[in-house]
Formats: C-alpha cells, sequence, structure tokens
C-alpha cells in the first residue's frame, strides 16, 4: 500500500467512522444504552472525590448478582481494563512466581498489561479456540496466575462447564490465581455464564458491553478474598483515585433498567452472529461458530495485506488476528447493524475475488 | 482513643460527611462547577470508545494555554494521578537512573507512585516550604526526574521564578527529567504560574482544582516531546483506554465557561486563606501563609493524639502531617465555606485548651 500509513494494531482505527466505511473494527455495540442512564446527573455530589472502592449503592448492586457477595468484595475501576492492570500490579508484588498463563489467541491487552506489570508471560495454545487441559494442566503449575476469558474475545467461544470447573479444581488444589475475564458474560447465546468461583479466584467484569457504555470507562473487580480487595484499593488510591462518578452514576441507573434490554440485546447479537456466520461460510472462510461475544476470527492468508487493502481500496476495517495472537486470521466485530454487515459482507466478496487461494 | 478506628491515611476519610462534622481534610473544592457543564452529555458518541490520546477538541482547547502547544503534545488521563502513574512508568522503562527526585513534604501519593513504577525515590528536604537550590543542585545529579509541584499540596507554597527558572534551566543542562505537578497553577494568590518550559518538562495537570470537578477524574499531561506523548498513550491503550467521555466533555464545557469562573473562585479561596490564617496565628500556631493551593500546614506535637481527639471528640477532621513527609505538622484544606471554618477554628480552640504546650 504505497503512501498509505501502515496499520500498525487496534488504536490506528479508534475514531476513523463515516466516509462509507464498513466497521467490523472495534468491539463495541451500536446499539443505545438504556435511557434510564441520564438520570440524577446534576447531583453535587457526583463533583465531589468518591470512595476509592467506587459508589456503594453501586457496588451493592452488583453484590446482588454474585452469590454470596457483599460490597465490600467489589471495587469499581475505570473499565476492565484499569482492574486487570491494578490485579496484575497487586500480583506482581506477591511472593511466589512471576509467570502468569495466558490462553492465546488473547485480547490484545493481556501481554502487555502483564509484561508492564514486571510479570511474564507464558501462553497455552488454544484448540480450535478452547483451552486443552492436557497442556493447561502442564503450565500451570509454573505460574502464579492464569488469566482465561470466556466468552472470549477474539475467538467469540465459549468454554464448557466441565472446562471451566477443571480449572477451579486444580487451579484451588496448586494455590494459583485465576483471573476470569468475565466482561462477555451476558452475551452467551447457549447458556447461562458460569461464574467460577474460589477464595483464589479474580472475576473482572464491565459495564461497558452489556448496556453499551464502553466510552465510559466503568468496570470493576470481584473476589471473594477481601485482602485481595484492600490491596487493589490501597493501589488505586494513589494510582486513579475513584473511579468517574457520572460513570458510575450511569452504571447504576443501568443495572436499574429493566432486565429485558439485556435479553432483547442478545437476541439481536445472535441474529447478527448467523448473519456474519453464514456470510462467511458462503464466502469459502474457515471459522469458529460465535457462542458468545461478538467476534468472528476467519482464516486468511497474507493478512496484512488482506487489512490494508480492505480499508484502503474497500473502506472495510478488520483487525489482524495477529494483535491477538492468531497470525493468519483477522478479527470481525459484529457490534454493527444487519445492514451494514450485509454490505460489508458484498465488499469482501468484492475484495476476495481472484484470491481464493488466500482462503486455502 | 480506646475503642475506636485507627485514622491510617487520607482514604480513612473518604465519605465521611454530615452528622456536624467540620471536615479540613479532603482537598476538593466546595464551590459548584461551571454551570455549562451538563450540556450536551446525551450525545451518542460519548457512549463509544473515545481516542486514547484524549477528545481532539479538548486537547485543542488546552493547546490554547500553553505556548506554542499543539492538540498532539496532550493526553488527558483519569485525573492528575494517573498522569503521574503513566509518566513513571514510561520513564522506569527508559534507559537510565532508577531514581526520582521528591521535595519533602510531598503530596502523600509521589512516594507510592515512584515505588510502584519500580523506582526509588530520593528527597530533597524544603526549606520553610521552598525548594532548598543547594541541596537540589546536589541531589539532582544522580537522578532520572525530578517531581516538583508549586503551588504545592501539602505546604500550600509557590516557588519563586528564580528557583523556577534555575530548575529549569540546571536540569537542562544535565538531561534530568522535570515532572511538574501543576494542578494548582489557577489558584495564585499574588502573581501569574510560571509554566516550566522545556523538551525535558513534563506538566501534569487537571480539571478538578479550577473547575471543582474532582470526583470526574479529568486530568492531563503535557509535554514538547511528542515521542514521550505516544509513548504514555502507547501504554493507556492497554491500562485504562480512553479517559471517561462524560467527564472530557463536562472539562471541554467548563473550559468555555466565562474565566470569570476562575476568578470569582480566586478571590473566595484568599478570603479563606485570611481567614484560617488569621485564625491559626491567633491561637498560637507556627505556619507559613499560603500563597497559593488552599491548604496549610500548622506545627502541632502529639500529632497522632490530636488527629484522633480532633476527629471523635470535636468532629474536626485534619491530616496527619506525616502522610505527607511532614510529621510534627497538621494540614488543613480551606475547601470550606467561612462559617464552617470559623466553626472548625472554635473547636480548634476548645481542643487546644490546656496543650498550650503543643505548640511550641
Amino acid at each position: 500500500m504505497v503512501g498509505k500509513q501502515k496499520i500498525t494494531g487496534p488504536a490506528f482505527f479508534i475514531g476513523k467512522e463515516g466516509d462509507g466505511l464498513i466497521s467490523f473494527g472495534s468491539g463495541q455495540p451500536d446499539l443505545p444504552p438504556p435511557k434510564e442512564i441520564f438520570k440524577g446527573l446534576e447531583n453535587p455530589r457526583l463533583f465531589k472525590y468518591g470512595l476509592i472502592q467506587g459508589d456503594k449503592k453501586l457496588r451493592e448492586a452488583l453484590a446482588g448478582e454474585y452469590p454470596k457477595a457483599k460490597a465490600g468484595n467489589f471495587v469499581i475501576t475505570n473499565g476492565a481494563s484499569e482492574a486487570l492492570d491494578l490485579a496484575m500490579r497487586v500480583l506482581a508484588k506477591m511472593p511466589g512466581q512471576n509467570k502468569i498463563l495466558l490462553c492465546r489467541p488473547y485480547y490484545y491487552s493481556y501481554p502487555p498489561i502483564v509484561e508492564f506489570a514486571g510479570l511474564q508471560p507464558i501462553y497455552t495454545q488454544l484448540k480450535n479456540g478452547l483451552i486443552d487441559l492436557d497442556d493447561f494442566k502442564k503450565k500451570i503449575k509454573k505460574v502464579k496466575a492464569v488469566l482465561i476469558n470466556s466468552p472470549s474475545n477474539p475467538t467469540g467461544r465459549v468454554e464448557t462447564m466441565e472446562t471451566l470447573k477443571a480449572i477451579e479444581r486444580i487451579t484451588k488444589k496448586l494455590g494459583v490465581w485465576v483471573i476470569s475475564d468475565e466482561v462477555y458474560k451476558d452475551l452467551i447465546y447457549g447458556r447461562e455464564n458460569y461464574l467460577i468461583k474460589g477464595r483464589h479466584v479474580i472475576t473482572i467484569n464491565s459495564f461497558s458491553k452489556t448496556y453499551a457504555m464502553c466510552g465510559l470507562r466503568v468496570g470493576y473487580l470481584y473476589s471473594p478474598d477481601r485482602e485481595f480487595v484492600q490491596k487493589i484499593t490501597d493501589m488505586k488510591v494513589h494510582t486513579s483515585m475513584n473511579t468517574n462518578s457520572m460513570g458510575q452514576a450511569m452504571a447504576l441507573s443501568a443495572m436499574r433498567a429493566p432486565r429485558s434490554y439485556v435479553k432483547n440485546q442478545v437476541a439481536i447479537w445472535e441474529k447478527r452472529r448467523d448473519l456474519i456466520y453464514g456470510g462467511l461460510i458462503k464466502l469459502g472462510f474457515d471459522l469458529w461458530k460465535p457462542e458468545g461475544a461478538f467476534y468472528v476470527l476467519p482464516k486468511i492468508k497474507n493478512t496484512e495485506s488482506a487489512l490494508g487493502e480492505l480499508y484502503y481500496k474497500y473502506k472495510v476495517i478488520v483487525y489482524n488476528g495477529a494483535w491477538f495472537g492468531a497470525p493468519g486470521r483477522i478479527r470481525l466485530s459484529y457490534a454493527l447493524d444487519e445492514k451494514k454487515i450485509e454490505e460489508g459482507l458484498r465488499r469482501i466478496k468484492k475484495f476476495l475475488k481472484g484470491k481464493e487461494s488466500w482462503l486455502k
């Protein structure tokens, strides 16, 4: 792509929109947030410093979603990103191993977050997008923590109950922490989410995907271990103080919105999932059928060329699987309306003409 | 204080209010933010991920406040805290010394932020709350960066132009970074703020104090060095993504509010400064007259007992100077209305009865 800026990572595309672009890039809902969230924003308390751990009412509401949880088990964070970052930084200061086990393909921020904390990522390769328990059992012995993500970004797959329970058991026995990133827990098509449990489990979550409020950056960390929660809070008081108060107020209003909001969203996602999955299969792509979240990760050769040509020539944004530890694949988010998905598929079809061998 | 919870740090007091309490604790304006900031919050774009570096319009508005600056020289952060944290983490990854020079007394988050990044704080003791250039010159040779804070929290003092220019010169010559925390730049009673300049200077700032929006957590980092700005952005994309969009939108509206808002605030602060300074002098305290920000740091013996008794018996919150590297002193924020300051002074007077020797 002579004269064109090199596409270096997801951040390249942030803010790129309009001008006929079809973006299968960023993983953010295009649907509106619950309308209730604009209530009560002129409250003068919101302009004051809040509790570092997060607004108590919001944490109490969350406690209702986790069995036996109390408000004291949660820390509200600037998105799931900050929750992960703080968790890694706190783990790094604790004695023991300094390795963290990641599943590959992974969410693209996982390796840098681990490394920024001074920890070392090691990897277990997913088999067909799912955890391979044999390899997992070998590698889990040498690590301080494992970071799992089901439903997964970028694979769109959901681990089986058996796998999740096995992980729960194995890590408990070995005294290995589990960090379970469940930001897509409300976007599963087949079954309810299974919450991995135990004192050694740190759950990461977010309001971004469930309530379509990515830009507000409100996430949270849940742990049954109050000491761990305290350590997170003790760090956060210095690194960012309370999570932004407006976002927290909106998150609380969103939680009070009728549950039908979430249900309706899932129905829409499922329809889109069928549309994009069917469309890509028809075009000859090799991919997994998503069971949760809103991503597909089809194979394609010459991935970098594909990205550049799709963006600069066909005005279609897709992400490089290599950014997620999945070279030879592209990630498409289907967080856009059906008409756009259809138009995107048409453009990909045009792009593929004469490139049938790229899909082999 | 038998049976009372130990007062361990500033976080102990967060959320404590009402019930007749007079709080000289937290450093946050009690005045309302500019009324303009509630405009335009229902914009659907605010719910989407934004630029990691921060909203472009907001950065353009900031560029107008810094000579020769462009939007590209800024990163909007979750308060000045995140800006400092990111700056330290990025500095830690750069080659060279691993020591950071801090001025003591210091803002209480400075030492932990430096340590969390894997850097080592060393100290230059302030003389009468101001930088002692002789000691500064000795210690600056051994460090990667110096962190200064004028107007200062907790001393309330403002460095002279001569000192600031000397620091600018000395650090430039030695190739030492200056991180200049200027969050109180708009709250100086005597003169305009002097912006320390140079490619080696990283300016940290915030909307919290100027526009009374602490809870929204919107701060920023300014650097003439685009490479440094890029490194901050490259880290932030993983650690927290964009700064919360609602806060950024409100910050932009606040900047567009008439400048009289800031002027009026400063006049109020100055009146309160005179009230608390005069009152404490009258009670026999030894303290510096604040030239900026909204803190006084008077001496008192048996500081811990004083804190406990003032809080539990007289319902007056003050902070322990020891939290700020100033043992034997207490910090009082005068970010509360005159009536409350007067009532607080009356209670302190009662508390002091028979304890005159504590002020010697």
